[in-house]
């Protein structure tokens, strides 16, 4: 269970089997960095190229194809005063027909970040409403997972059953993500760092800004699961990237009936009525190559019926 | 501004232009009940054919197509001490090739509800994990809306810009919504109580149960809006009824954008980034042959910015 | 088997259980005419209002919920010289944030109609290629079927089940159309001729005129079909509505294997294995708000199997 | 213009920057074979692992990034007597709630390949109409195309920008397919032959088959394109692939407008109205993890309004 630092030098725009850059051991955690999606760093300059440009890929001792890490993101931090976002929603969200009227060309704006009040504000709109808006920073990973299977590198624009863009708001500090793990060493690629962002990430970014990070890793040797899942203090999620929005969520839902088996020992039948009327919905995305949902359960409800979370 | 007593002779299956059986007038408020989706009354017995029947239709005076009226819920009440639900989640939620495997053939339950305690426990399960569940009651209306446009009457078990089988779970006391009126006097439908019910609706149940109800009208004169809209203690919220959920999510997403520029009188700029940072998505049913998303904006948020609604 | 004239004096803009405009038996043929998609007539007068109004509806004497009737147009023939057209291909068949860049606003256009040498011609376009352009007539229906279950009156501008706005283009001369019957009688309603029409429908038109039409109709008492099947020459089809179109060919391909085991007689692992390597698509409408998606299956290959169709 | 024969030694089942087998020059042929999607040689002995296994890659000297190359198909002939299939149509191509009832377990099926008579033929159904069937040979390419952008390697069960597991039944014999350029040397990939598949390859295959292949490879130095285009006697294409259904045909129908402009030099006004009523589309595979769908341009309809091949 040691605690390494780690600098990156090199930063990858698509998830795959990367020359590890550290090795870590299950319980194992990490201080490290992360660009933001258009490769600046701290200070702002371009330290590589656009792209959601990935910190790792970190190789985890002992993980084979068919096993499970996690992650529980123990620290982020935006370590930088300004992000940057898209001011317009894009068309793929709107009304195919629609075609919205803006009286100036303001379509890439900056955010200067409160990081003493902890809030967001966008720079340069003294002439709008929009002067006043102040939102609370809520950091959160966009892009991060592993790499996929089928000796395949997959842009970190898009997602899938690996993890990747999935800019979903929930995947914040003291979260904890499973992988699916598909090669030797499960090799976990992050980046992408997000000051806040809207459910559906509609503007094609959230608040995009350089991070400083801290996370811890396990290994849930012999465990199997076909799709992201997550946990946080009140919830477990199973999270499926597709599109439409409906695949993404057939994916999500089905991998949710198979983490209430696997991970609380739940029949069928009890799985299938209490998600009926409990189980709870996100969307993480609706604006990537693969949108995002997420299912969710409370875990105080699964406690009400005795159900228990299974070892490893 | 006068209260109403209405008690249902007649029902109906599909939202048109049928005979109202009431004139109400801008302020006024009606106390009705509704029969549960099979058709049952608060006595148990079969009032009328199953299939979301409605109560109303209720004509507002003086509303003409292309005008608003809302609908505040004053009361929604289960008016009998047993629901029905579905035990198994519908093959259209999950991955085309999962084929879940039941040890029983408990695909339809009775659900106990507890109005002192206001809890709902399944019935019939002492054998499974699930004899523990309890639920707080959450009651809300499934289905309910306006006669649609071009002399069409539609279906209760689908929904569109007139409403319908929507099976949003935040359609609860206190939550107003909004139409648009498309005949004259815009002639509300209202039906299907449930008990409480999961995101997306995903065992293609609630728990189905009959309502006391109580609700007031207001008519918004010369206000035209191109889809359901509804807003409650915190947030206001843009609905859309289609397939698949992306152009349901297009549509709410739409009619949001419309709603804080004619609601609010925001710019598009403010509104777009506003939105892009700080919107919220809900899923209604994912198992109707419309599904339902809604998009939503924070009440707070709005006022932080100074933006007021407009009147009317 | 007898034959009638019908001259129209109302127009349906949805179909539902309207008055029916004449009896009909099994056998028996009708001659009568439809206005255009805007409501001309032969002369070009404005008869109606827009919207794909109907002729009809025809009540089929004993045709009762359950049964199926079919339509076999016999005649389809543009009865004026011009016709008309939208110009620009519509937002939901592209990209959506492809923008089209015209250089005139010529959105909507004439097309003239040769009846001896049966060709359309676009009308205004001399400073263009397009001015040569000549394409050979092939007359369709576009919208077309019976009355929807449930009391429901469906707007012609979509379809379902019961047919309705399907803008496929084989629906020609010579093809026999099959629908469920969803009411007593039936009631079959005709309009929106398409003097010829692209795949798609994409730019949200054909192009649309009046016509002079006759057809048959037949009983197929006590036989039950669940969506709009199609047979000519060449092919056995059946026919899907509903978005996505993915969702319009589950719908044409789950129909098409009822219809080979029901009117062909053969067993399920010879349908599947047979349309695995057999079966064609077609794109009927990409843009109404139902797409509509054509299953076919040769008849040709049906015979060399010694499939024959049985009666009924 | 130089004519090589090429051995295969090694497959790759995802499309990348692997190491080039063979440096082509434009003009270039190559005679060589392909093994079966389940990595099945000409003598049906495994050659290598399954999942459409691709024979290449190929260097096109001086392709670079922008750039396009096209691949014409000079011989594409099975080079042994069986293939195999899937005997069940696959769960997402049919109702969700459908369930096919089979009375054996044949979901794999071997096919006799008749190269003399040019025919196929089911084996093992003598019980079945099936034993009369026999389909002639179509034989076409299921999965081809270039290495992916951004350091990607593209598993070829799916299908992208770069070509892919598109499984569409025209890319046959004499068919010029054209892919954009991403990485230098372009980097030819093929396999997975069928001997002939249905539309939408339903039941997950074609019939599955090793082949001999000759194909010439072509430089169109600096033409850039979006998406795969193709070319036969009768008709230009533009492929699109991606899910749902709609977002194939999007790509399909944009990519065959920038091929209007770009290839016949027309305007938009010309190819929208054209487009509208002549466009034809079908569906390549509505299965595999992008469905593939293609817009089609009669060449001689082309050819009828003085619209001239551009050159390169």
């Amino acid at each position: 269970m040691a605690h390494h630092d780690f600098t990156p030098q090199v930063y990858y725009s698509a998830m795959g089997s990367h020359e590890p850059v550290m090795h870590l051991a299950d319980g194992d955690s990490v201080s490290t960095t992360t660009v933001d999606a258009g490769g600046g760093d701290a200070s702002g300059e371009q330290a590589t190229a656009g792209g959601n440009p990935q910190t790792g890929p970190f190789f985890i001792d002992g993980a084979e194809p068919g096993d499970t890490i996690s992650v529980t993101f123990d620290k982020l931090v935006p370590n930088r005063k300004f992000g940057f976002a898209s001011g317009a929603i894009a068309p793929i969200v709107l009304d195919p027909e629609f075609r919205p009227k803006f009286e100036d060309d303001r379509n890439r704006l900056e955010w200067e970040i409160d990081l003493e009040n902890w809030t967001a504000s966008p720079v340069g709109f003294d002439d709008l409403p929009l002067r006043n808006l102040k939102l609370p920073l809520d950091p959160m990973v966009g892009c991060f997972g592993v790499a996929p299977p089928r000796g395949q590198a997959i842009s970190t624009a898009t997602s899938s059953t690996h993890g990747g863009n999935m800019d979903y708001r929930r995947f914040v500090k003291d979260t904890t993500v499973y992988f699916p793990v598909f090669v030797e060493g499960a090799l976990f690629h992050l980046g992408d760092g997000h000051a806040l962002q809207g459910d559906g990430e509609i503007v094609g970014t959230g608040i995009e800004i350089s991070f400083d990070v801290a996370f811890t890793v396990h290994l849930h040797k012999g465990k199997t699961i076909g799709w992201p899942r997550a946990e946080n203090e009140t919830h477990v999620m199973a999270v499926g990237n597709a599109r439409p929005l409906d695949q993404a969520l057939q994916h999500a839902t089905t991998e949710m009936l198979h983490l209430l088996e696997q991970d609380y020992d739940l029949d069928a039948r009890t799985i299938h009525i209490l998600m009926g009327q409990a189980v709870e919905d996100e969307v993480g995305n609706f604006y990537d190559p693969a949108f995002t949902m997420v299912c969710k359960m409370s875990k105080d409800v699964l406690a009400s019926i005795g159900a228990e979370r299974q070892p490893n």
